[in-house]
């Protein structure tokens, strides 16, 4: 696997080639051997062209070659199109012949789940290691730069002529959908440079042509279609170089559903890791996830207009009132802020226009062009908006408002999005010179609203990254843990001190043999107490009748104890035992707070508010470690049942200060001994009214599953 | 207030004008005044047109007349545009002149919330009643009759000629949005037979024009905006009419954010009922509601189409894996089930084409077209599909793909989706062929998956309709309840005896003065029990501290029986007493049911499962009452804490068909008593594991707040 920083393939020659040959080149032009040549024919690539078929002199008007070997000048690129028997052989010949790069159209391969596929696979894979050659493929429909219309491709959507090149790089695990991403993104003034379709990545992986893409000057953002990848940690990192470059991806997700994960499965031959923790991967990265291609197009046009709000708070303009409305609905139910136009700007319109039937937000700016466009001149500086949604007007002078938009809108930096009021197969010469201004023309009020939303968040994330903001600095200094690995749970003592030992409040505890607890003439933690049985080999307490809580009295005191070691007995007579922990009962609002080392994608933290809304709803909100105070508190706003921690029915609100904190010291702990720490559960932590701290009555610390030495060390982010 | 069996005006000929004449008739053709008219002689209106311009001999080369006095022959409506101090007047004449309908743009009447404006919306009132006119509007932009094309209409949208008439009927709260509902709808081959503005709604409203429509052959649909009504039962009504004759009402509700509610107030001057009120009704009657107008525009094809799915199982066909995967998650989030293909269909689709990639669903039936429509062929009569979406071909032969695509569609009653592949503004021809055929194109996968989604919803409802199977029978007798209004709330014994008089169980209790609990030997009742406070002047007993529970002995028992009441005493010092209530100690799952008779949408019953789920998330369901056990089963499938139901952490799963029943019965005691019931609330309803029922711990009736005598009696459903 390919890492940033150090082996990064160049991939220069393949992007813009200069000679191209195209192995099992067809005299159909409709055929896919026959189609690169063709379209590429059609398209005008300028480069040299070298089709390869043993029986033609020519193919399609072009000399043909009898194989890779008698071409007659350098070549960069072969397209391989023969049989799948035959491609090994071929690509053998490819190194031979000193051609760098190889784009494998053929299937037939592991993605067929057959014998027969797998063999051919391993038999391609071991022509790779041996020829040198670079490989795309197989079971793609190739490579595509559109500047030089290099098409080492096949597919209907290369023979649109008008296809303009720009600032978009399209990488693809579904062909098909690739090409339809990029015909959707021209139809929307969207050009692309590149479009690669990966398909079985025997060589050359999704992650080498999206990092080569976001460090081109001609690629402004990436546009993908993903099904799915094991590779978790790569993911992120290509979110951080995002970040880092300031080019956004636009990332379509699928196979999240059951139904879609079964269809990717069958489609590519993966099995998707838990959704979660992609979506939480996009969060963190230069990602902007997109559920479909309008959602993909919409958010490129608003990139390639180059201005990007600083929050959330939006403004709309309207000539109508019930589009107001509905612009309105859509806005809020994509989570932006509507807030009212500033009084000194209420006053400024009402100057403008005293009949403007609401200057508030929405404004009801009147069907007048001229009202229209200085209204919009006039709230614009408002710095209550951080961008605006604006109704176009409608009917046979919309070319007069455009140009007059188009003038007003130059003059602020903040994000115009424009509510187009003619179908989709009208005045397409006037919304195109919107698009080529830079503006977005969406439809419908939801596609407008739902792309600025998103837009703002990746805007507001960029911006965040830009001024260092989610640099993090620890809370506390790595802590040296003495974790044995291989050997099961820690136990609830240990668990509880290692928690303790980042800065974690923890119950007070006094641990006893039954017998010397039967002995006591008072309790050594005062009353209430919990009583639970120790013993490493019972995490699970309660499954085991093992626990009393609100013990009150030292007769219930020795009772309790009695009750859990014959209850631990029972459910495990085996079970090795520590002794009787007698623990301060505390009380609170139960939270659970997690961390797990995921093999795919590195460890991270995730926190509930306990009872149902955990178990039965999921209402679990996840990051990856270490968080920030900031983050953490992102997390609790993201959960549904958040309100919760205000205090309800009559009860005060909980100390969520101190409950960020211990989620910021969980995240430092998993992240500082990722190696050998697979999970880490406080269940419950409980929270105490405001400014009165939390205390973690149980946790529980599980090792990873390795046995033998084990370096314990996290990695410093 | 109309009602549908009465006085439901016959709107003849104000929608079918043989002649119009148009008062304040402008020469300026782009004028709100002069529109009308121009719109008209360029779109070739066949009947009589009458200007009504005293300053002038003829308008628009039309002869004008100084008043409607003066028009030479009968006339059907008059368009008024003219200043809002003359509309009275002219209207009277109207009366005078025997022109039975008013169709008045002008603005400038209730809807300014100016002085000036409610004074002159009452003069207008006045002349309403005084002439007699059946008035539209004012401040609309009018009503259209596409078919004869006479726009009593303003507005940019009317002068397109292409718009074609169709079998939408379009109902509007907002001209700008009903103008472009009819433009979008006839860009997705949708046209409109009529649209109507309601403006103030003055005389005519929404829903006479809405039942009248219903009533037309010519109309197989209608779609609304609507902002706000108070109308709720009337709404309601709507919905059941809509049901009966078997035509959908495609539903476009807004103002339901905050914003958005914020800006339809200012823009119609109402306010909207609670959101809830409104789904309830739409899931309830014949509605579709969509969110937006592609959705709007996609259901109406689909309607257009005429034929609808049995149930939810959609199968998905597609030429590209990717697109596959991406039709079946939308298709899953948007709540469709996608089954497996039977397996004898499977063997079928293996027989046509041993290559095809997967034959389970969605099926990848590869490029070729004559696979394609083989396979749609194949698989179309499998019993395990109600309707398919299917992903047409892209590139130039797409023209041959859809004549196969319709030679075979047309085979099958089930619906089938297209998912179609070119962009908006390319294979214009074919799209549309395939549109006049009875399909919808849809270009994105969400939009797909949405409108078959929305659309299965509205077939089910219908279909469920037409077998009669949404006919209740009632669990039991109407019951005679003596309720007093006007004096507060019925106490917790008198509650609990009505909610018990509908069968449902109550806990078993006896009711003491505090002497004669402290004199007792024994519990009247077995322990455990729980010690209340019952006083009609305190309804929410653990306010007060006026409740004990889980009471095990009589010695406790006497104490908490002097705690309650001393909490009572201090709480409301001068609370009548009515005793100390012993009850036994109910426990089981709590689950909160209420009903409410609202004074707009009627009575309503609801149902959540308790504690943060209901208070905190407001995971709540409504449906008006009365309702079947069906119903009341959807429901509580309806609450996202549902789950818990089925039992967890180890908890055995709820009696759910216990209760099912007294939902069912709340319903009908609400139904029955709806004119003296305000409210009931049964808070906690314990229920027990599967098989040992309910209970209701403690019941709350509210009657309304009326005083002197009201009949108890609801109406039959």
């Amino acid at each position: 696997m390919s890492e940033r920083t150090g082996n990064q393939p160049d991939l220069s020659r393949l992007l813009n080639p200069s000679a191209i040959a195209i192995v099992g080149a067809s005299t159909n032009p409709k055929s896919i051997s026959g189609q690169p040549l063709a379209h590429m024919l059609a398209c005008g690539f300028e480069g040299k062209l070298y089709p390869v078929n043993p029986k033609r002199e020519e193919v399609q008007g072009v000399k043909a070659y009898a194989d890779v070997l008698s071409l007659p000048g350098p070549c960069d690129a072969a397209v391989i199109a023969v049989g799948r028997e035959h491609v090994p052989d071929v690509l053998e010949q490819c190194g031979k012949a000193g051609i760098p790069y190889a784009v494998i159209l053929t299937a037939g391969f592991s993605e067929t789940h057959t014998e027969s596929g797998a063999e051919m696979q391993h038999r391609l894979n071991a022509a790779i290691a041996k020829s040198g050659v670079r490989v795309v493929g197989p079971n793609c429909v190739g490579v595509m730069n559109v500047i030089k219309r290099a098409y080492m491709a096949f597919g209907g959507a290369l023979s649109d002529k008008t296809l303009r090149p720009g600032p978009l790089a399209i990488v693809s695990q579904s062909g098909g959908f690739g090409q339809s991403m990029m015909t959707f993104a021209n139809a929307h003034g969207v050009g692309s440079n590149y479009v690669v379709s990966c398909g079985n990545e025997a060589d050359l992986s999704f992650f080498d042509f999206a990092h080569d893409f976001l460090e081109r000057d001609e690629v402004k953002m990436i546009a993908t279609y993903m099904e799915a990848t094991t590779e978790g940690m790569q993911l992120r990192e290509l979110g951080r170089h995002a970040l880092e470059v300031g080019k956004p991806i636009l990332m379509l997700k699928v196979g999240n559903s059951g139904a879609g994960r079964r269809a990717a499965n069958s489609h590519t031959g993966k099995l998707t890791a838990d959704y979660t923790l992609f979506r939480t991967t996009f969060r963190e990265g230069g990602f902007i996830e997109v559920s479909d291609l309008d959602e993909m197009a919409d958010v490129a046009r608003l990139v390639m207009g180059g201005k990007y709000p600083k929050g959330r708070n939006l403004g709309i303009l309207t000539g109508s009132g019930g589009w107001g409305v509905i612009m309105a609905d859509h806005s809020e139910k994509n989570g932006l802020n509507l807030p009212s136009t500033s009084s000194e700007h209420q006053a400024k319109l009402h100057a403008l226009n005293s009949t403007f039937s609401s200057v508030a937000n929405p404004i009801d700016m009147m069907a007048n062009y001229n009202d229209q466009y200085k209204a919009i001149e006039c709230v614009m500086d408002d710095p209550a908006f951080d961008m605006f949604l604006v109704r176009s007007a409608a009917g046979p002078d919309v070319g007069i408002w455009a140009d007059r938009f188009i003038e007003t809108a130059a003059k602020t930096d903040k994000p115009m999005i424009i509510n187009w009021s003619s179908i989709p197969t009208r005045d397409v010469d006037v919304r195109e010179k919107l698009e080529r201004a830079g503006y977005l023309c969406a439809n419908y009020a939801g596609r407008a609203a739902r792309a600025a939303a998103i837009f703002a968040d990746f805007a507001i994330k960029q911006d965040r990254f830009r001024k260092g903001e989610l640099q993090l600095s620890r809370p506390i200094e790595r802590q040296s843990l003495d974790i044995k690995t291989g050997s099961g749970a820690c136990s609830e003592q240990v668990s509880k001190a290692y928690v303790g030992r980042y800065g974690i409040p923890v119950t007070s505890e006094a641990m006893l043999s039954l017998q010397a607890v039967l002995t006591l003439d008072k309790s050594p933690v005062p009353f209430p107490v919990a009583v639970k049985l120790a013993s490493p080999d019972i995490p699970h307490k309660t499954e085991a009748d093992a626990v009393r809580l609100n013990i009150n009295s030292i007769a219930d005191l020795k009772r309790a104890a009695r009750e859990v070691y014959d209850g631990g007995r029972r459910y495990a007579p085996a079970a090795r035992i520590d002794g009787i922990s007698i623990q301060e009962m505390a009380g609170g609002m139960e939270v659970i707070i997690g961390a797990v080392n995921d093999s795919q994608f590195g460890p991270y933290v995730m926190v509930g508010l306990g009872g149902v809304l955990t178990e039965v709803l999921g209402d679990v909100a996840h990051r990856f470690a270490p968080v920030g105070p900031e983050t953490a508190r992102e997390m609790l706003n993201e959960l549904r049942g958040r309100d919760i921690l205000k205090g309800v029915r009559g009860a005060p609100p909980a100390d969520i200060d101190a409950l960020v904190d211990v989620i910021v010291r969980v995240s430092w702990l998993i992240n500082d001994h990722a190696n050998v720490i697979s999970e880490i559960d406080i269940n419950p932590l409980f929270v105490r009214p405001a400014g009165k701290g939390v205390v973690a009555a149980d946790a529980l610390i599980v090792p990873v599953n390795k046995t033998g030495p084990v370096e314990s060390s996290g990695s410093e982010p």
